[in-house]
């Protein structure tokens, strides 16, 4: 599946949920559509590659579909995430409560900086990078998020690969070496802001 | 162009200009590729989009197609930004160092919080975000960074499309409505995660 593929899979279920906490039983693939803007025939093109959840001439049952996406989507199940980087943008997604709801929980934060090291965020006391393996035996995480300098990621993802995580969210403006098995989101504010750009110079002139 | 090649079109310009900086004339598509994490024969089809650059048996050159790439990017211009929102993720985002690297000033801070409003970031006065019109007569901003809480986006984004914004990065978790003629990249931090557990289900047992 492509990246947008699984993109739109997340806003068909964040309109379902929303939906559904209005009550409503039924949706066109039409009206899916358009709260997520895109077309009913790429709702139905996205949704049929997971089974059949229509009835034609009516439309999805907000419930099952809510369910079965949450389900490919990873996130019927808790997922317990490092955090490798308590800097402004770790504080930021400390912070980020789409985070928790979605079943993602903050269990460990870890950071270099001996100012940090001991303070509390959101509950957690920040602890030493360099005790990694300790950190992870308490309180083990299959995710990290890596929000560390460029020059300092390679070896904090190398750590986090050998304390047993499978999927890092990299925030770290460079591009991870990791082993077959291991899953890497890299997410580039500047690269976001590069499509941005990409777009914006064929509307301004 | 999907969005991930326009991603791919920001890597390969990443690698190039490293190459550069190390005295590389000429890359071939394999290496590029390496640098990249894709195919030889990917690099090939997405860089023939914008013409012929390579010689067959010998590669690319190194510094005619890191013009053209930034160019196509957008990115042989300045772009000035207003950072709307000046709490954690905007802390963090204007002290990231390669938005300025890559052209984009931010020129302009606005929020709502009486506390901030007259505080200086990064040497820039936070004006208060009810004032965007005098803000924007000031330092005129094309495109826009919105990092305001969910509720506040779209009626901030209306605001921005009013005073001539053209292209706003959202990283409100909510989808806007904007006009025809305005780009809208929305970075969804809890999406960004989905894609990570989406992959993850199917590595993790």
């Amino acid at each position: 599946m492509s990246e947008s593929a699984i993109r739109r899979l997340s806003l068909y279920l964040r309109a379902l949920e929303e939906m559904g906490d209005d009550g409503e039983e039924i949706v066109s693939s039409r009206l899916l559509a358009e709260r997520v803007g895109t077309t009913g025939p790429q709702v139905r093109k996205d949704l049929s590659l997971f089974g059949s959840f229509g009835t034609r001439g009516l439309g999805y049952a907000v419930r099952p579909l809510r369910v079965r996406l949450r389900d490919i989507l990873g996130l019927s199940r808790r997922w317990s995430v490092a955090l490798v980087g308590a800097g402004r943008i770790g504080a930021a997604l400390v912070a980020y409560p789409s985070f928790r709801e979605r079943g993602f929980e903050i269990v460990t934060i870890l950071d270099n900086d001996p100012e940090k090291i001991g303070t509390r965020w959101n509950g957690i006391a920040i602890g030493p990078v360099e005790r990694m393996e300790e950190a992870f035996r308490r309180n083990p995480a299959e995710v990290a998020i890596l929000a560390v300098p460029a020059e300092a990621a390679q070896d904090a993802a190398d750590a986090l690969v050998r304390v047993g995580v499978r999927g890092i969210m990299n925030l770290a403006p460079v591009r991870l070496r990791v082993p077959e098995g291991v899953a890497v989101k890299h997410v580039d504010m500047a690269v976001e802001l590069e499509s941005l750009s990409f777009a914006l110079r064929h509307l301004v002139r």
